[in-house]
């Protein structure tokens, strides 16, 4: 069974002195992700942040933000278009929407470039593509006005492809309890002291949103054998849990990217074993002025393996 | 502007107890080609093989087989049902369809897995895919009978991806001299004794066709600077020139397709330079009697380089 798990992204900053995420209820986040054919199944909040795991991916409010992660085939650009016509215009400081290459983009409604046509007939925007077009590649589309992000304003993406097959299968049985993901995971270590929110997926996969103050974490767990996936995002360095992310999941390929993390070359340079080659390094500063470094490494591969055998049968395309 | 370069291919192997292909006419294959909305642009021959240059790509035509190669948007699987419904079921030895990935899977009128479900319709094949979905990949659909090649009927693919910018902006000027682009590619070298037919194409591009007795040699070339693309097809072992190959066009990544090359391992661990690595190396005994490799192989980044800006203005939707 075939799932795109590769996520469509949007970040949305917000003018605070003219809107408060955070007085927003709960219903209207609902239309807004409704216009994606996605559904909210669960929350958590504190006092900063709003963590909604949805039908497929997430979405995180904050008071002066919202992030918005959708997967599977959803049109994500619809619910950012339906929410800027919520709010008025001068009020978005900042629009970011992204789309990773997919496994199978001939099945996905739409491709980011056509997105980003839509999302430009509101806004004067820019759109660019971390990685060539035949490797990993992100394309990458924000507003370009004068915004000035802080710093402090860092996003890190982990996201991970055919994970080892023994991972594979364990995270593919029916009815897999949450705490087994949670231990496989690690979390314990990787994230201690935050509040968790996750789901176990019919017939598989499994998502996970994690706050603390304003910190996020959220993984997304797709382990169809023929197409495994998952993502890590977070504020928090990621970087730093790579070597832990390889050793549990032992994927053929990488790819990392990052907001606003200045020591990106040293850093991924020490995390990514050896046994992992760049295949793509990107660094660039937006207009916007956030700095964004994309690196896709792969491992290399020394032993020849069989062909994929794809079935004739059935309702399936892909597989 | 965006063309995909990436071919679809189907070869056809004859009974020629039952039939003859040479005894077809010229206009036969203008209707073949014409199915997957090709013409015939130009031709040779000799007494062995006729070889057709087309709009998009190539035909090569044995008494006992053809040989269809066709790029772009076409339909190369409209060509293969029309013709096997010119000629008796029974004197179809072996039919052998594949795909490669392409830049752009989302602009194609179809995918190989749909293609190959048409093909099913009339036949009973298997369809393998050579790769894995996120990496460079070909899909490959033969006849699954007691068909035995000789162990002579070998087939080379070399097909290389974002080639050196110098090159491609070379290649890229209108009207080249096909003597510049013979030269370039060092024909006198690698095929001496070959009757040669090329053409160049309106604004860029350039497809050659050369045979001598059965031998046969067919390069097609898309220059375009973003989405770039060689590919070389041969009854000759190509692993002996793919340094030649990449001395010239220093593409970031190279893919080779073999038929019946038993010494594969050894000869293409010779062959690739040590900075380029291998992301898929896999091995198979078809059923139908060929042994198939396929490795694919991607330059080491060891340097950030900046993003592409797309264009958000003008009709293509890629670019």
């Amino acid at each position: 069974m075939f799932y795109e798990g590769s996520e469509k992204k949007a970040e949305i900053i917000i003018d605070t002195k003219q809107v408060s995420l955070l007085t927003y209820s709960d219903e209207f986040w609902e239309a807004v992700v409704a216009q994606s054919d996605a559904k909210i199944l669960s929350k958590i909040s504190n006092d900063e942040v709003k963590a909604f795991i949805l039908s497929e991916s997430s979405l995180f409010v904050w008071n002066d933000r919202l992030l918005l992660l959708t997967c599977g085939n959803t049109r994500l650009v619809s619910s950012v278009m339906y929410f800027l016509a919520q709010v008025d215009k001068s009020a978005i400081l900042q629009l970011i929407y992204q789309r990773k290459n997919e496994y199978c983009s001939h099945l996905q409604h739409s491709h980011a470039t056509v997105d980003t046509k839509q999302l430009q007939t509101l806004n004067d925007g820019k759109l660019m593509r971390f990685g060539e077009l035949d490797s990993h590649h992100s394309y990458l589309y924000h507003l370009d006005n004068d915004y000035t992000c802080s710093a402090s304003d860092k996003t890190y993406e982990v996201l991970i492809y055919n994970i080892d097959k023994k991972i594979s299968s364990l995270l593919s049985q029916c009815n897999i309890e949450k705490s087994k993901v949670r231990d496989l995971l690690q979390l314990d270590k990787l994230i201690p002291g935050f509040d968790l929110d996750d789901v176990v997926f019919e017939p598989i996969g499994y998502s996970l949103n994690a706050i603390r103050g304003r910190d996020y974490f959220t993984v997304h767990l797709t382990p169809q054998a023929k197409s495994s996936y998952v993502s890590f995002e977070s504020n928090l360095n990621l970087i730093d849990i790579i070597p832990t992310i390889l050793s549990i999941f032992s994927p053929s390929s990488i790819d990392v990217v990052t907001f606003n993390e200045n020591g990106f070359e040293a850093k991924i340079m020490e995390a990514i074993p050896l046994d992992y080659k760049a295949n793509e390094l990107v660094e660039e500063r937006l207009s916007c002025s956030y700095m964004v470094h994309f690196g896709s490494f792969s491992r290399e591969n020394k032993v020849f393996t069989k062909s994929t055998n794809i079935s004739l049968e059935g309702v399936c395309d892909v597989f």
